[in-house]
This record gives C-alpha cells, structure tokens and sequence, in this order.
C-alpha cells in the first residue's frame, strides 16, 4: 500500500505543489509519463514501464488519475493512493499492437473525460519511455490540444525533499556503505568481474538488520583495467589483475530512494601517481562541500572543486553532480540541477545531490564521491565511508 | 571487445540484412535507438541509455555509425567491431542541457555528412528511448528529411537467432535453472521477500562453474500471496506467510541474451484447486509446445493452449508468449511476434519465444513458462525444470 511507505498527506502536498506550477503555467492538464514522477504523485511501484503508461494530473481534481495496462490496475490498487475512480486501464491488444491500437489513443480519452481535450496538456516530451510514437498518437487523437513541453516540470517539484524521503535515503546510504565495502572485499587478483558484482547485490538487496533493499535504478558499474575510462561498461567474466584500479558507483535504495556512492579501489600496490590524484580529488570534493550552504548556485560548488584541483595541474570538464533521489531504470538522476559551469540553480535546504567529479588521465581513472543534503548551513553527507583510495 | 561476443562475420551478416531491408523499404538511413538493436548492429553494451544514443545504417557504408555521448566513446571503441571513424559522440554539454542543446541535434549533423538529410530515414518511432524531443529535434535540424516509422524493422531482423545467440540463449537458461531453483528453496514462511529476491540474483550473478551471469533485462518478479494478481509488483520487507502462493518469474542473462522462466511455489499445503489448475496449465502448455512446428502461425498455437484449458471451463484473455531474446531494461521482448488470437506470424526454424500463460481467478494465480526454439520439427525448450506447482 502507498501509505505505508508515506502518509496521505504527504501525496496531497505533492498534488497540491504540483496544481499550483500548472496554474503558473496556465496548463489545463499534465501527462507524466516518466515512472519516478508516476511514483512520486500517485505512488504507483511497479516494473511495468516497458508499456506506455501515465498520470494525469489536472488543477482542480482531488487525486491524479493513473492510466495503465489492464493488468497492471491491480498493482495501482495495491500501491497507490488513489480511489479506483481514478485507476483507468487500457486492454491488451494495446500492446505491441498488430491492430494499430496503441495506448496512446486510451490516455486520449481520458483526457477527453476530464474535458481538457482543448485545452493546453504539458507533455514530458522528453522523458524516458514518452516515444515519438506516443506524442503523433495523443497529436492524431485531440487536434485541438495545445501541447506544451513540461519535461522537467514535476522532476522540479520533486528536487526538495520531506523528512520522509531523507529517511529513505539515509536507509539507502546505509544499504550503500555495506555494498561499497562488499564490493571492495570482493575484488582481487583472479576474481572475476561478476563476483565482485554478485557481492555486491547480496548488500544491496539484503539491506541491513531493520529493511530490505530494494532494485537501484542504475545497476552497479564497475569499470577496470584499461576500462576506468569508460564509466558505463557492466561486469564481465574477466578475471580482475594485479594492477588494476577499479571504480566502483553503486546505489542501495529504498522504497525507489537511492543514495549513490562511488569509490576506487587498486589490486595490488597502486602507484604514487594514482594516491596523488586520490588525495586531490578528495581535496577537492571537501572543497566543493564547504562551499555547499543555501543560497550559494551550484556554478559555485563546481568552482571550488575545478579551482583546487587547477592548483595541481588537473582539469575535468564534464559536470561534476547532480541532483537525484527517486528513481527507475534507467536513472536515478533528476535532470534538473547539475553541479557544472553555468548551472545558476540556487541551493535551498533540503536538495539532495550526487556528487561525483572523477579524473582521467590516458592510463588511469580514479573516482570518489559523495551524496550529500543542504542543511540549513552547509551539507550533509548521507553515507559515512572512507574518502580514500582503496586496495583490494 | 565485439569479438569476443561475437565473430565479425555474424555483424556483417546482420549489417547486411538490414541493408536489404532498407533497400526494401526505399530507405537512406535508419537511426536505431533502441539499446538491444545497437548492440545487435554495432556490439555496443553499455549502461548509458539513460541519455540519448544511436547507430546509423545506410544502405551502402560498410559500417553502421556509433553515435553517443563522449564519455562512452571509450565504451563503444572497447565494446563494438566498428572502426573508429564509424564512432561519433557530442560533449557534455548536451546532457540534460540547460544550453538548449539537445543530443539530436548532434545526430542531425552526423546524417547531413552521410549525405542523407534530404533523404528518407527511418526512425523508431515508439521505442522506449527514443523520446517525443528527439524527434521533433531531428525534425527542426532537418527539414527536408522524409522521416518513416521503423520501429519494428531491426526487431524483425533479430527475430530468428543465429547459432552463437542461441549458445548464449542456452548459457542463460543453465542460469535461470539455478537461480528459480534458489528462489524456490529461500521462499518459506516468515522469510521476507527480498531474502528470495537476494538468493535469485545470487544464482543470477554467480552463474555456473563456466561463465558467470549479466543483470537481466527485468529484475526477478514475485509477486506473492493476494499480489499473485499483480504480476509487476516487486518484492518488499513483506515475510511470506503460510497459505501464499508465489509466481516467480526471472531470467538469466549472458551477454544481453535471455531465457525467462516461470513456476509458482506454494507456501505451505497447496489448497486442491490450485493443485488442479497447475495441472490445467502444464497440459496447455504441453499442447501448445507440441503445436509448434515451422509453418504454423502464432494464431494456432495460442489456439492449441485455449481449447485444451477450456476443456476444464478457464479461460485467458491476454497473450500466452513473446519473440525474445536480447534486451536491456526495461524488458527482454522484442515486440514482434506475440502467441495470440489475430498473430498470424508464421513460426521458422530458430525463431524463441517465451510462452507464459497464467490463470488468475478471483483468489490465486499460477503461471508456469517456458522459453523454446522452433527446431526443424518442433520446439526445443531451453530449461530444463520441471513443469509443476513446486511448494517452499
């Protein structure tokens, strides 16, 4: 049920946030379709997003309306806050549809039941699993919306979190520190990559004494060897070498909250090269979080991170965090602040970031990082572990 | 490296009936999206489809063409058998951009030096990551393209498996033995249901005494006791209790290739009726499978399951299987085939499917599966598991 993972009234203040940001952009009706935003307005928790599915969220209804496939209604009774009045599903000769049917066309007539056929609908144009295909279908089906690109919109409304969702994150960043030190145990001369990636999900998903864990959104990356410098290959069967650094980003997650961690660990003796630019980049990140405190732009953070590492010949250009929190495969990010040049978000308490700046040089990569809370005056670390250079 | 995966030849086989298939349909380019037809086309495995990536064919260039985000450049040098001119990635900065950049328009500029942009391009109009944005961004930077929607046609290409994919395909069923066989002993009363999600994916990573397990493309569902009507719940902190019935449906994974597996477990004495209906789906699916031969539609087998079932008074409205294979989150199918009235698909030699019929009456749900190749007369299921209604 939703409401044990949060009150009713937690849901009515989302709803009720998310009401006032259509007012403001006088939009009759929202589509969401990305399946964090789903969960955060109706509670919806399931692994069904390889359908097309939406919430529907208007200015004036009390609840949203959840639309999916048919059997998947009883799995938004379950885990929804929602009357069934507002629980709609379509058949399934929708799906993969010989019979040009396509979910798309059943959205649209809800749509036109909430008589906001023509009226102008915010669409997330481009989230994850919105396809082209959904947007010529809602187009074809109500020629007389006006549709408007609010990808980021709830994404946005989402950025602060309530004391319930920090909860769920410090329990995340606990299931975090244990799969960081499973996955550092793990590893070592001879062991294959999935061992390392095997114990590591014993930690993520066996939790703590108190909690499970459950699915992170992103599986845990473990690039090594000549591979440090491509962060997004998975575990293979190579056997791990003497000599090889590696990096390990994970996330534990609760209730779809993460609290994503990276560190590097070396097999073997690591080279003084590879300790210096350890103790740089960790400089550098203690230099960033001092910087944190609201009212500060994340442009700011990055500056104090870029400016320490300058003073040792080191430069990253890509960006290095962002905020996150609530989470589906493929993601756990919210694209909406990032901590990189440019980017004048101003910090208020309660955002929660990843941050995670790493080096490259063409023979090694090192990364370490933390997720981090803006309190009143500065930030809060959600996991405590080690900020060094590991050996395995 | 690719070729570890896969020989070269297989690629050039691939690349090339696409290219008939381009030429088929009068098409310039296809830009394919979808992360499981880029690695088919390219050898491409990374977990970076959370931001927006493509591989070009044209109906000449000896190469598909990469296209993705810098840092994974790396990744597709490592991972696929393209040369590096055929590898392309955009900066940083259009990653969930603030620049009004958008990854798209990086792709438009790689069509124009194909020399295709005047031309007809193929786009997958309705898969997962192949969002509204980009196409209304290829639209803008490309005005005088004819876009067409291709969305199913490299499915196609992939819908019968060559020998070295049906190797992988019979790796991962050895893996879904071990790890429905550890779920089945972990599930029992008072066991909380991520325990048995931990014993799964320990079987799911740790693999065999050969080669070790990939994260499959839809992490294991249970859905337990009244959720057995739910079927994309995902495991809680909830303990089994005595009297729950338990679908487990899983998969293991080698080298992005799946066979999924299905079986209910009963916690405790299994009331008569359910006993009866196990029973009732072994037999249609024995029918079903032994209706399988080449030459006969999907129609006719979906037929074979629904009369033998209602000889006993059920019935099953939804599809009973699917053409799978390779697959990245959020699903293995390759939405193609599908074994149902109206799918008059006709089975060839090497095509796989994943038949999962299930009953749900009012009170409980079962559901038994196989995963099984189209031989030269027949079907060959790749687990072997007994079909049966086990008890935890």
């Amino acid at each position: 049920m939703a409401w044990d993972v949060f009150d009713e009234s937690e849901y009515e203040r989302r709803l009720s946030r998310t009401q006032e940001r259509l007012l403001e952009e006088d939009l009759d009706a929202i589509v969401v379709s990305d399946p964090a935003n789903m969960n955060y307005l109706a509670g919806y928790d399931g692994w069904s997003f390889y359908v097309h599915q939406a919430v529907i969220v208007t200015p004036e209804r009390d609840e949203p309306v959840w639309v999916g496939r048919d059997m998947d209604a009883g799995g938004a009774r379950a885990t929804t806050w929602l009357s069934d009045a507002s629980i709609r599903s379509y058949s399934d000769d929708h799906v993969h549809s010989p019979y040009d049917l396509h979910p798309m066309d059943y959205v649209a007539g809800v749509l036109e039941e909430l008589e906001v056929a023509t009226g102008r609908i915010g669409l997330e144009m481009d989230a994850s699993y919105f396809t082209a295909k959904s947007y010529t279908r809602l187009q074809g089906n109500l020629p007389d919306a006006a549709f408007v690109d609010t990808t980021l919109l709830i994404n946005w409304v989402r950025v602060k979190k309530s004391a319930a969702e920090l909860e769920y994150m410090r329990e995340a960043a606990r299931i975090s520190e244990q799969a960081m030190q499973a996955g550092i145990d793990a590893i070592g001369e001879g062991v294959p990559e999935y061992e390392a990636a095997r114990a590591i999900y014993d930690a993520l998903l066996g939790g703590t004494e108190d909690y499970g864990g459950d699915y992170p959104a992103i599986v845990p990356l473990m690039p090594s060897g000549d591979h440090t410098g491509t962060p997004h290959l998975t575990w293979t069967d190579r056997p791990f070498e003497d000599g090889d650094p590696v990096i390990i980003e994970l996330s534990g997650c609760r209730h779809r909250y993460h609290s994503p961690l990276a560190r590097t660990t070396f097999v073997g003796d690591p080279p003084d090269e590879l300790e210096r630019t350890a103790d740089i980049v960790v400089e550098g990140i203690e230099a960033a979080l001092d910087r944190v405190e609201p009212g500060v732009t994340c442009e700011a953070v990055e500056e104090a991170w870029r400016e320490t590492i300058a003073q040792y010949g080191l430069e990253k250009e890509d960006r290095i965090g962002y905020s996150m929190g609530l989470g589906y495969p493929p993601d756990w990010g919210e694209h909406t602040a990032s901590i990189r040049p440019g980017d004048e978000t101003v910090l208020e308490e309660d955002m929660t970031f990843h941050m995670i700046p790493g080096i490259w040089t063409d023979e090694i990569g090192m990364e370490i990082s933390e997720t981090f809370r803006i309190t009143g005056s500065g930030a809060e670390t959600l996991a405590d572990f080690p900020r060094k250079l590991f050996t395995s």
